[in-house]
């Protein structure tokens, strides 16, 4: 077996294993100890499942009858119709409350299969094995599921812990640039919020990860999910500090939702996000102007996005962001930086604020 | 205030209230220590606002803002479909991860109202206020909650606990005499798997029920809750002991799939579901015919169905027990009484058994 790294995400009785290395799809017997009956189905989608599904199943179809669900690609797909698929396939298939859901694939699969597994039948068990760098580093960690609905990304789902995470990082390989660059921004974020060590690791390191050096992804990737590990252990249903994972996401959701699901990826809006975020908190004199621009410079390095879409003005952003399900009453819920590597929570009351930060950005850098 | 009696669900920090009594809906005050925020949600349906939405709206404007959806009446709308419409309405008027939902109706509404705070931005809370016998004494104590798939009842939901429960026995004066039967399926339920005591008190007392004396009412909704209470307490997600309270249920279910849901009032599947494994404990010499015979005369007094559907065979209820998801593998999970207030899980590997009973009790009887 290859050389494995293990992170442990501590939940008391929902705690789980991450297994991070180079080909453990290969050495799939990792996940027979979490499989608790005959049944298995295996999710994916059409872009994934060419690629690695037969060599999945093949590893499971020794011990467990393995059945299979194949979703369409992309968040477009994110919604309680197609989540509808996956239930279908489960009772036709007959599966019981032992069945294991397998989710093999990006964040849309993960979501929507730890969301099925929550729901059928009132819960059943789920195994993650998430294969682009954003699903490895973010939505595999802390066990929030679900789908999208029209008028907001992510409204319906539940918290919902997988027995365990297998990351193969060798799937790496196969990832378009412009995914490897969306999960770049949360990596990047774990820095901004968290660890200004690994931000400047990071600075010195972003030609190796764009190269997909097989060493520096696995070390960003196992500190990525020790970061959100350990923020999701002390806060596991978002009533305080969890929140601040969610630097860069609220102006991000606004973007994803006003140009439909899909047009950007999560990561990009992200990007522009954690960009507008910054200077929320440069403008507010917390950030040095100086750490703001690194921050839009790395995510720049990384293939990202970091101006918001033409088409967008600040009045769309504000009307987005007031139904996101972050916010607390009339205000506006942002995570703003007081220094890099070191995020709060910033119950905004005054809308112009973040108008002005979104007119002024655009016009300093554009 | 009318005179409040008050059964605690424990179930450590998801331990909840439920208050009964004449008139409480006309003092929801009762309410306002559960309600966190100003946003309110009442769901009820077409058959139930015109007689207390109103009532129950006056009381809550006072501090709260109020919001209502009001669902077509019937267990065939309990589906997903249905379920969105929640959802739309909980994004439409822009309610936020602080807002509480209102079930006000029958076990449908109850169940869909639930799993809609389960899942909305991933669990808001929720208050129960049902207005049927079945729904007071059954799916208002013990989290489960969900909707229907076109290939089995409940097939998706979630255990999810409301902040507590308003039990006001003067709505069931309005309850249709068929509803009440189908409520008292469940109430005689709890004397035939641990109450035998219980059961003798239903003997003497089911002419004042059907009468709707309002003291007897309230001590069987009240003792109903408590046996339920007691052992949802002991075993919250139904990995044991909780399974007996499906006694006559997975022959029940069976009859619900085949015929449709909505044909048969659910307490009416139950009644033929209990009359069936009554019979079938008998046959296995652990039930005195004798008790089975009291089982099946006290549902006939209470106004229930205790013959199947004449379409229906032992093949077909066989065919939909194997879906049921009660099932552990290939075995069918029944409930069984090895004497009467003594209810067993008995995991069935022969299906004659089954079939000889469902055969014998319709030739037996009929």
């Amino acid at each position: 077996m290859s050389l494995k790294k293990t992170v442990n995400v501590a939940l008391g009785s929902r705690s789980y294993p991450i297994h991070i290395g180079a080909d453990l799809l290969a050495n799939a017997e990792i996940l027979h100890e979490h499989i608790v009956s005959k049944q298995v189905l295996v999710v994916t989608n059409e872009t994934i499942a060419p690629l690695y599904l037969d060599k999945l199943v093949d590893q499971l179809k020794v011990r467990f009858k393995v059945e299979t669900a194949i979703l369409p690609d992309g968040e477009k797909f994110k919604t309680l119709e197609y989540l509808s698929e996956i239930y279908d396939v489960l009772l036709q298939k007959r599966c019981n409350r032992q069945v294991t859901l397998v989710a093999l694939g990006g964040g849309v699969i993960g979501d929507m299969t730890g969301f099925a597994a929550a729901s059928y039948q009132r819960g059943v068990n789920f195994i993650q094995i998430p294969t682009t760098l954003l699903s490895q580093v973010d939505s595999s960690v802390g066990g929030k599921t679900g789908v999208n609905h029209p008028l907001g990304k992510n409204m319906i789902g539940a918290f919902y812990q997988p027995q365990c995470v297998l990351i193969d990082t060798a799937v790496l390989t196969s990832l378009p640039d412009r995914e490897l660059s969306a999960g770049l921004a949360e990596v990047i974020k774990y820095g901004a919020i968290c660890d200004k060590e690994f931000f400047q690791w990071l600075e010195l390191n972003m030609d190796s990860l764009l190269a997909r050096d097989n060493e520096a992804l696995s070390y960003a990737i196992k500190t990525s999910c020790e970061k959100k590990a350990e923020v999701v252990s002390k806060d596991e249903r978002e009533s305080g500090i969890r929140a601040t994972l969610n630097f860069g996401h609220t102006f991000g959701h606004a973007i994803e939702t006003d140009l439909g699901y899909g047009e950007w990826l999560h990561g990009e809006a992200v990007s522009v996000g954690m960009c507008i975020a910054a200077e929320l908190s440069s403008q507010l004199g917390w950030l040095p102007v100086s750490d703001s621009r690194r921050i839009k410079v790395l995510c720049q390095r990384a293939g990202l996005p970091v101006e918001k879409p033409a088409t967008m003005k600040a009045a769309d952003f504000i009307g987005h962001m007031k139904v996101d399900k972050k916010n607390i009453t009339d205000t506006i819920r942002l995570i703003l930086l007081k220094s890099l590597g070191k995020a709060v929570i910033y119950d905004c009351i005054d809308d112009s604020l973040i108008e002005t930060a979104i007119t002024k950005y655009g016009m300093k850098y554009s």
